[in-house]
Order: C-alpha cells, then structure tokens, then sequence
C-alpha cells in the first residue's frame, strides 16, 4: 500500500496544526528509535496531539486512512513497544503534550492525571497533597502514566504496593475506531459489570490508546531504616523475607538481592564507592524498612528484628545505618549497578520472574547452565526478591565475544537459558518490561498454544482492523 | 427447542456417574433457588463434578447438546447470579465437590485451591502456614472461593488488602468450549502479553467457568485495638479517616460507618446488645487498627491518635476498648444489624459506592429524597466507608406498605433514587455485590451505551453460543 506522506502530513496538521505533526527526518530521529537505540522504526509522521479529542480525530483520520498508530510516551520501554513498524505506513502518536494533572483528591487517596504525565510530576502531585504515589523505577523522571499503565510498571515498589495494576482505578481510552471510552472511576468497589480498564491495562498500546488514568494513592511515609545483610545462599534470603514479613508485616518498603561478585564489579567500576560491610559472603540483601507512625522506632525494631533473624541462622551478619548518609551509600551499590556492568563487559540481562520459593533452584540452574555454555561468562544476580524477579546478568568476556556479532550470539544463548529455566520452574518470561517487539518470538516459543489463541481472540474483537501498535505483544 | 431429560441425564452420567447428576425436584431443590428465596430457575439438572476433567467434559457435551450453563458455588450470592434461566434448557453445573487445597506455598505467600473450597477453609489453610488470606465476609462458612473471584468480593477487608482482584495471583478456567485454561501462575509480576485471568475475575461465570485459583497470601497479625467514636457528620468521618491514614498508615483493619438511628435499631431488637457511648451524636465510626509487629502497642497507639483527632475537631467523642471483651461488644453493633432491621420492618437494602469524598453529598441527597417520596420511611446508613461503600438502608412502615406489591413496588422506588444518586456522584450501582440476574436492566439503564457494546463484544469474542451463565450480567 503506498501511501501520499504530504496529503497524510496536511490531514493531521488540519486536526491539530502543522507545528504538532513532525515529518522532518531529523525532527522525527528522536522519536524513530528507543533510547537505548536498539530498535528503529520508520513512521511517516510523529503526531503530538494535546487532549483527549485531538487523539480520537487523529485515530479516526488513522482508521480513514489505514495507517497503523503507534503510541508513545516517554519512550523509556525496553522492549521496542513504541517503535514503528518497518513494513506497513504507520505514524507515531506521542502524548507528551497530555500533560495535565486534572485532579488530586485526597479524601479519596486518588489522583486523575493524563497519559502524558511524567511520572516525577505525579509522584509530586501527591505529595502536595500529603500523600504519596509509590510506584518508583530508575525513568522516573521521563517515564509517563499512559506508558507506565500500558506496560503495568514494575519497580522497586511492587512487593509492598504492587504493580501498576494495582494503582490503577480509571481509564479514559480512545478506542482503535475513535471513540473515547470513559472509565475514569474513583471507585474503591465497583462490580457493576465487566471491569473493562483491566483490559487496557498492560496491553502495550495494542487495544487502544490510554489518554488518562485515576490513579491509587497511599499514605506517606514517615520514619525509615535501612540495613546490609550478608548471606549464606538464596534459600536463606527467601527465609529472612519470610521472617520480617511476619515480624514487621507489610512495612518492608525494599528487599533486594545482589550477588558477591555484582557487588564486586560495582566497587570496581563505581569510582570510589565502598562496601559498609566485608564481602565475605556469596549473598547480600538490602533493605529498607519504613512507615507512616512516626512513633515508630524504625532503626530500634529493625536492628531487633534482624538479631532475631541471626539467632535464627537466617542470616551472617547485618549493618543497620545510624543516618540517612550511611543508608544512601548503601543504596549506591544498587543503584550503580546498570552503570558498572557496561563497563565491566558486554552484558546480557534479564527479566525473568518465577514463584519465590523457587528462586534458589532458579538461580542455581541458569547459573550452572550458563558459565557451562559460555566460556569466560560471569554470572551476576540482583534484583527483587519479594517479587521473585531477578535480573540475571551474564557479564561476557570481550576476549571470547569479540565482533558484534558474536557478542550478539552469545545474547542469545543466555536468553534462551534464562527464558527456559523461569518457563520450567512455572515463571515468566517477562516480570516487568512487556513483551513489545523484542520478545515477540519468544512469546510465541514459551506461551501455550491456547494462552496465544485466547490473546489473539481479545485483539481481533477489540482492533480487528489490526491499526493500534501491530506487531507488538503478537506478531501482525 | 425441546429436551429429552431423561437422555440429558443419562448422558451426565457417563461422564461423572449417575449419583452426582440431580433431576429429582426435591433433590434439586435447594439448588434451583437462591438462599434468599428471591429467584428461581428451572434448571433441568444440578451437576456435582469433582475434577477439573469433569467440568470440562460436561461442558463439551452441553455445547454439543446445546444446553446452558449455570455455574454455581455456595449459592450464596444477593443478585441471583447462580439461578438458572427459565427460558431455555439448562443445567447447573454446582462446584462444591471441587473443594481441594492444592498447595500451600508459605515462602511464595501463596495458595492454590479448588472452586469449591469453602472461604473459612482456604482462611484456615493460611493460618496453619503462619499466613492470612485476608478476605472476610458474612457467609464466610458457606460461601466458595470459585464465586468470590466470578464475583470480584469485597467484604471488610477491602481497605487494607483489595478486593478478590488483588488477591488472586492465577487461575484454572474451564472455557465456553470446554476448553481447560491453566493460568495457575503464582508470579507477583508477569508481564507476559495479556492478563488474560482478568477477564474471568468478576465476569460471573459468563465467559467460563472458575475451577482453582493461586490466592495471595499476607502477613498474619499479632496485636490489634478497637475504637467507637461519635461525629458530627460524614464529612468528619471521611477526615477522620484521612487522618488516621497519616497516623498509622495502613494498619486501618476496618473503619465501618453506622448513623445514630442505625444503632439505635439494633439496640431496639439486638436482644440485650448495649452501647458503650451515650448515643447523642448522629454518627458513629467503629474502628479497628492492627499489626502484624506485637512491639507495636496498637491500643496506646489508637488511643494518642484518637486524642489528637479529638484536638483537630475530627470527632465528639470515643471509646477505646482495653480488652477483647469490651472490643466484641463493640463489633457486636455492627454484626447484628442485618438481623435487627429484619425486626424493625420491611426492609430496603442498597449496595453502591461512590469516591469516599462525595460520601457526604450522596447521604444527605439519598436520605432526603427517600424521605421525601415514602411516607413514614426512615432511613438507616452502615457501611465500610473507606471502600466509598454505603449501605443504604430504608425500613419502611408496614402500616403505608400493607401489601407484598406495596412492599415491592416501594423498594423499586428506593432502589432508584439510591442509583440514580450515586451515578450522579460518579459512583457504582454495584459496588460489591455484582449484577446477576437482578440488575441488569438497571445496568442498562445507568451504563453508558460504549460501555455496554463494550461488555458484549467480550462476551460474544469468547462464548459465541451464549452458553455460559446467559441472561446474567448482559440480557441474553
């Protein structure tokens, strides 16, 4: 199908004006790739419309014309979801410009903001309200509500507040033929019929395109303490979260694990950081507890907890920070790790997810399998353990792996490693990054049969004509 | 279209014997109707099977033989949700002997039941593992956990732990064609294409049919404290909610709303029931907070917010229960209630919601409306106010409502006005109790035509036939 770029180009500038429709190469650059540049697509238009009508005429245009959308926000994913397609006309739909807070209710601990609200942005609403929005990932400065919504975002938050999901308690949507659906409820309780939000929720864009959302807000915190534990083995790790839970209940804020050798190549390539501990276990936990009472004597009750904890051989030894300094150097060795890895080697990471009484067999076998496969590979692991999601990080030798092709090869192979090993142990292959267009393929290898049936069934009633973000999630 | 029963039968039978498959009428019986009394079907047969096979070869042969399903659990529902339709051939198809506990999974906080398994079963199985699984309602002996996830169930847990959406982490579906659904995942974060358990959480058994579920389970809790306080009005209930939520977070195990006349119908026919305030305020809160961490002293703790509520103007006046004797005689108010107002006349009893900040607006507009338009009706409110969740409860004179049709046609009438209000507030006609058969032309009516058309395109994307559960929810 060919289609006119000019007559396309005045189409859209008459529904929004010419200024918002970019089809200047070098305008679009920014918009054509994701930032981690591995994906380009070719749209032949980026389209910025700034309210909720402007979306549903552009996508009614879209539907006139038969040109695919894809919709964007802060174009953070990881996954190549709001990458255009290369074999069909497309334009990219951004909504950055949908930026607007509609409104904070705090006598309802909820907040309506539009899709292109930068998560930060949110976060702050809620705070000047005294309330807090607690879904937290590393793009929280650039990463908007209708990506974060279309992807059910993770984070380090999940294990106390869970996934996007769960913050969600409306939807406004422009449908694939235009129409725009209101879901925008506050509710706490509403089972009046089928709950039709849920539907858009992770759905990547590919059933229609998120404009608003009321979103869930909790109370603020208050006190918080922060520790280093070091570890015998996973098996012990998944035991003391166990024993805190049942200790401090649901006030465990971050529980994360890093391996010895993650924490050692982040001190090697983290420019002068150091360990509050030795590293003289194979394991390290990092957590923090934290509450709203600030009658609450966080410091006190986690280093009680954690005595308990060692008298109970459930860990080696602990360091609870005295101060808010002791505690962010703490939280510095996880932080730097993304950042430590790129300059350790060519590194393959993951985003797996089993249940978390089987971590340890996890860990275990895909470590086993990979150092098997790959000569020279060095097997990292950090991630969120209350969720049963770890990142696993193979750091390749540049010796053995030395084109990029081979470099390539090898990713590869520890994905199909890490992918096979989650899939047998009842896990996943993708906790919280999305299938986009990255894992496509993958999905296809490791869902069954009738999971992809039932998927492509939802698709085919609700985007039969195939407009809204083909070829992500499920092949076009 | 005509049926051969006895060839039905027989048919039955051979898939899962001749004892498990009812056609006496008085056999029957209980079945056919819902425990209120209030609907009644004509199913042709009630089916007991006891596997996941089994449901799924009794479906096949009821696609076959074109014969409507009606899945049923502890028949316990309020909207006739489980009663067979009269208009066509039907059967129930009744889950109780699919009681199972599959696997408790204490280090993933997770438990994988049977449909059938009797809520205070599953309650108990995570409390033999040092868990909870936080979900409690009044027919918490009867009612079966395949119906709380086809209804989405709320109860008084909500505020803290969500309703039955967020606790379920997977689930077994047996679908229209007989298909068997293995979601029994047990992840925290899956973000593998789409959610597709979400369809089947609250569709009430229309797009299939609920055999096992993975529960999410939580810390157990170790200290608890028990409050009533009189108000003013709403309004200083909701701020006192607000309040409290940055005192202590969200260890708000339940903040239940009763006004004065409320209470004082239950003192009227609750058999020797006491309050332990004097009842000069139009409204009381009874309040419990809990912890799972026994360092934390909850009645101390409640007892200095409460006082600092006291300096804020947010309340009149509050008792604190010292032990768990006076705490009981607290609950007791609340937990006699559907009882004394059985006493007190015919009753009238509403289940919406609305955001909790318009709470104050939608009582004063219900109460006045009701007491306008019916003569001698007075007008109760309870409910789990943090949910947004009132109760609306009119007793109406049974001097001015003599006949059964006077009776019936005065609660159509305060069945709309309680509607009509909370969608005006942007609320929900159902909050907790679901659609059934009883409200759907009242949701015709009060959901927005997208939204219906909505509803449909996923019923008829995955139950074509109209097989599963016809008339409920949606008119067949």
């Amino acid at each position: 199908m060919s289609v006119d770029g000019a007559l396309l180009a005045r189409r859209f500038a008459d529904i929004i004006g010419g200024s918002r429709v970019l089809t200047d190469p070098e305008a679009m650059a920014a918009f054509q790739q994701d930032w981690r540049g591995r994906y380009r697509g070719s749209a032949l238009a980026v389209l910025m419309p700034s309210s909720t009508q402007e979306v549903a005429a552009l996508v009614k245009a879209c539907v006139e014309l038969q040109v695919a959308i894809v919709p964007q926000g802060g174009n953070t994913g990881l996954t190549g979801g709001a990458v255009a397609p290369d074999d069909r006309p497309a334009v990219i739909l951004n909504l950055s410009r949908l930026n607007r807070i509609r409104e904070v209710d705090a006598r309802n601990n909820s907040l309506t903001v539009e899709a292109g609200c930068i998560l930060a942005h949110a976060r702050e609403a809620a705070e000047a309200s005294q309330r807090q929005f607690p879904l937290l990932l590393g793009s929280v400065g650039s990463c908007e509500i209708g990506g974060l919504v279309s992807t059910n975002a993770g984070g380090t938050g999940v294990l106390r507040y869970g996934n996007m999901r769960e913050l969600v308690l409306g939807l406004e949507v422009v449908l694939p033929d235009g129409r725009v659906w209101d879901g925008l409820r506050a509710l706490r309780k509403d089972n009046a019929g089928y709950d039709l939000k849920q539907l858009f929720i992770g759905a990547e864009g590919t059933l229609g395109i998120v404009t608003a959302a009321v979103l869930k807000l909790h109370p603020q915190l208050n006190v918080s303490a922060t520790a280093m534990v070091a570890l015998a083995g996973v098996r012990q790790a998944v035991d003391l979260l166990r024993f805190m839970q049942e200790q401090v209940g649901n006030r465990i804020e971050a529980f994360e694990i890093m391996s010895r050798r993650q924490i050692e190549l982040v001190l090697q390539h983290g420019h002068g950081l150091q360990s509050p501990m030795a590293l003289d276990s194979p394991w390290y936990v990092l957590m923090e507890i934290a509450d709203s009472s600030s009658q609450w004597d966080a410091v006190a009750e986690l280093e009680r907890t954690l005595e308990a904890a060692f008298d109970h051989d459930l860990l080696s030894d602990a360091v609870v920070a005295t101060d808010v300094a002791k505690a962010r150097r703490i939280w510095e060795l996880r932080h730097n790790l993304s950042e430590a890895n790129r300059h350790a080697g060519f590194t393959v990471s993951n985003d797996t997810s089993v249940p978390v009484s089987r971590l340890p067999e996890f860990i275990d076998r895909v470590t086993e399998r990979i150092e098997q496969q790959l000569a020279g590979a060095q097997v990292c692991h950090a991630g969120h353990i209350g969720d049963g999601n770890i990142h696993v990080i193979a750091v390749l030798s540049r010796a053995v792996h030395a084109t990029a092709e081979q470099c390539e090869a090898a990713a590869t192979q520890v994905n199909l490693i890490v992918h096979a090993a989650s899939v047998e142990l009842g896990g996943s292959i993708s906790a919280e990054h999305g299938i986009g267009r990255m894992h496509v393929a993958r999905l296809e290898r490791f869902k069954p049969a009738l999971d992809l049936q039932m998927m492509r069934t939802l698709k085919q009633a609700f985007d039969p004509m195939n407009l809204m973000n083909p070829g992500k999630i499920l092949r076009a």
